[in-house]
């Protein structure tokens, strides 16, 4: 048996079109137009290519962009003063920093300044506990992506096995919290778990977020099983110059061979995130407006 | 084999007097005395047996206790006013208010409105999102006494399989983050789960906290596992005007031939309740006042 390859791109290219259409008939319906604010902090070059694709993108699907760029010096006070404008500005439903920020600023403090409503990016505590609640939160865009490959995939998730690899803020854990919410059984691994193979022989989903390369092999997955490789691990280089290649946590040549689907690397989680960022600013808008979530964007 | 069964009610006194102890030395040393508000709205029997016990217990280990009774039809924003003064009181390190309110009242909002700093019965929203993402945090009384048996039984429980059963916000949620804080391999259990027994055979450590009488069969367990059993539910009564037997989630009789170490109902973690209150009013004074954390009271 060889899995069915999820293609990332084309996944992502149409969560993007169905936020694009819901934008549409939003300022059909009721005249409001979502607006996601970026601010970037100095001029890292990595930091500049994503925010200019982020914006891209944002008006792509008919948003607005408000696009902020601070020295690499600005004083904190500053930069919340500029948080403080947009947290209170009716126009922007969405606003997040792009990170890394220079050493005189506090990521945790400036995700703390952000509204949590707006924390479109769902790094706030506020947003993890309203995740570990139970209640509406903004959820961080990696894990929100993959759920939404897994319901697609798999339809209803009530009842089935699942292993999460990696206990990271910024996905295992939030991770587990909606598999959870959707009624899978939750198996949470990491690095002092004593017998990995055998968990994930178990497990109906893998989710693997755990950054070390191929660490996941193929006779450790269950026949048909789905399986969503998060890690994005750069090969030492073949030559010398050379990129080495990118690859996931997951050997993912022997896993195809035994899962019913996966995901590669690259190609498969990375374009979510900004779809789902799109789909949050969305998301974000509905709730400040009164509005119904947005069918099929939400955990 | 025949399990140690955990002695709840001597595990709380001696949490109790560690506080006490601790209370004593931090008097001597700093002339600080922890306080803690309980503030109960109108006269159900029951909250009033409760309320009054939390006091007696808090002014044996030496702290202040202040009690607000306010009447049944008591205006919200009269509550609010009182909560705002506790929150600003420096005298009181920790604030609760005994559920159920009436029902004019709202347990979130007012959840929301103590200080997450004071909040030492661990609900708010705040301090689910600490919890969740490793900060400090106050973690609710329930599990947080089930961990303090757990690493009294087990030592370090760093690579041990624990099972969860139930997902309640107060209880299950809490308890698996807990335990993964730990280093255990969590897995999350409950009514969707679809081979409870299977998983629970797995597991060296199974926090039972479902509401289900005697659920949890004997044969389920692990040789040698620590069961910890949260479940209080009364049986139908055997005859006519008698009260019905107080039984657990875990088939106790047949339970205790298999595991290695069992908590009984009653008596086992129902008693680490307030003992674990105590032990979180003296961290929030521990915090407020830059002092260290109180050794082997915190999660």
């Amino acid at each position: 048996m060889t899995a069915k390859i999820i293609d990332g791109k084309a996944f992502a290219a149409d969560v993007r079109a169905r936020v694009a259409e819901q934008v549409a008939a939003m300022k059909a319906a009721h005249g409001i137009t979502p607006g996601l604010a970026v601010v970037l902090v100095g001029e890292d070059p990595a930091s500049q290519v994503y925010v200019r694709s982020k914006g891209e993108k944002t008006r792509e699907v008919g948003m607005n962009s408000f696009e902020y760029k601070l020295p690499a010096d600005v004083p904190e006070a500053e930069l919340y003063a500029l948080i403080d404008k947009l947290n209170a500005d009716p126009q922007v439903h969405g606003i997040l920093c792009q990170f890394p920020v220079p050493p005189h600023l506090s990521e945790r403090d400036i995700i703390a300044r952000i509204s949590a409503e707006k924390d479109v990016d769902g790094l706030s505590v506020i947003n993890a506990g309203r995740l570990a609640t139970g209640q509406k939160a903004m959820v961080s865009c990696t894990p929100l992506g993959c759920l939404m490959m897994l319901r697609d995939e798999r339809g209803d998730l009530s009842g089935l096995d699942a292993v999460v690899i990696g206990r990271s803020n910024l996905v295992g854990k939030p991770m587990g919290q909606l598999l959870l919410r959707d009624n899978c059984t939750v198996t949470m691994t990491h690095s002092r778990t004593r017998d990995l193979a055998e968990a994930i022989r178990r497990a109906d989903i893998v989710v693997a977020a755990v950054g070390v390369p191929e660490m996941v092999k193929g006779d450790w997955i269950k026949p048909g099983a789905t399986v969503i490789d998060v890690g994005m691990n750069r090969l030492p280089p073949e030559e010398e110059g050379g990129k080495g290649r990118l690859v996931g946590d997951v050997d993912f040549a022997a896993a195809k061979e035994v899962a019913g689907a996966i995901t590669p690397v690259p190609g498969g989680v990375g374009p979510m995130t900004i779809a789902c960022l799109l789909a949050n600013t969305l998301t974000a808008t509905c709730r400040a407006n009164g509005l119904p979530e947005p069918e099929g964007l939400t955990a």
